[in-house]
């Protein structure tokens, strides 16, 4: 069984060309990786997928990059495009979130999706890797450039509270805050495929949006 | 039993000269009344009084105004101040909220209590009566002049994301959000009566700081 896994991952991973083996080529220039210049949306830590090959079938006019750090994860987000036939709005490369800016320009990026992501529960000394911690939104205002912003769910309370501190500690604006979504009017959500099983236990899911500005940002 | 109760309640209301008959006289000239300069914050709805009288034996450099719509309430407020022996730097006076304007000048105020208001649950249609409302914000807006607080405390779901949301989207910073008050690092927190009683349960306190600031509010 190992072995069949192993093949399955690894023919995924050499032979889906929506794989981008060396994405740092595309920093400033991925409208022409894309061929055309519509907006660009990312998800740091795509997971199995299911979240952003939705959006790409659902949203033609945007192109999106999903990005996961875990080569065997990001195998079956790949396999799930090529099940789905995505069209070429879609793009996958792997990665750790913290080197994000040696693959994008500033301004180059228009949303950042975040969703269940690590919430490095209980322990303080390692918020600095929650990927809402203020240095990676500074990261994340690096790739923005003057205006852009960050889409974020979780199940993890304690997680959804420091990220409503930390965005808005650094002047972004909050907006759409929900701390029960599928109980909420928020329509359109797309559930990832962890949402779906938390929410089936009945557990509240936590979201919201944050808007970055640089004029404001600067300002106050 | 009620004969009692209501001499009681009306010795209370006809003879402590902290409850003010008269309080929009004061209106532009509160140092006046409290013959100092130091800065005054007021409670939106004292109730009881438990949380407002606490805070005025706190901190004597700081003038207190506890306001309350009923009055068969606030008798129990100004009992607990009496029993207490506030010094001079509280006051109460009886009015509805939606009245605020009519009693404080623009910057008289530097922060606004809201504890544990009313959350008019599950009533879409009578969220403008809830005192963290669009509507609400712009008098105490109004109040508070070029800056100023809200803190905010409440045990209501529903209405604490309502509030972090509407004070977002009018441009308010929020700050210290808490989704469980109780079990976070927040120091000096002083419980309100409903509060003790609800903590008890084991219910969790949600509570926010939220910064108006008119410069930034006026260019964003």
């Amino acid at each position: 069984m190992r072995t069949r896994k192993k093949n399955w991952t690894e023919t995924e991973l050499n032979t889906n060309k929506k794989l981008i083996s060396n994405p740092e080529i595309y920093k400033g220039k991925w409208n022409t990786y894309f061929e055309n210049d519509n907006p660009i949306h990312i998800e740091l830590g795509c997971g199995k997928g299911h979240f952003i090959t939705s959006m790409s079938k659902l949203n033609c006019n945007i192109n999106y990059i999903a990005i996961e750090r875990q080569s065997q994860i990001i195998a079956q987000a790949l396999k799930k495009e090529r099940n789905l036939q995505c069209s070429n709005n879609i793009a996958f490369f792997i990665t750790d979130i913290k080197s994000i800016c040696n693959y994008f320009d500033s301004g180059e990026i228009k949303r950042i999706y975040i969703n269940f992501c690590d919430p490095w529960p209980n322990r303080k000394k390692w918020a600095k890797r929650r990927l809402t911690h203020e240095n990676f939104i500074k990261l994340y205002e690096n790739i923005l450039g003057d205006k852009g912003e960050v889409f974020f769910k979780t199940d993890n309370k304690e997680l959804f509270e420091f990220s409503l501190n930390q965005f808005s500690d650094k002047n972004w604006k909050l907006h759409n805050i929900s701390l029960d979504l599928h109980n909420s009017d928020f329509e359109g959500n797309i559930m990832t495929e962890y949402e779906q099983k938390f929410s089936e236990k009945g557990m509240p899911i936590y979201r919201l949006e944050a808007f970055y500005d640089k004029k404001r940002n600067t300002l106050f």
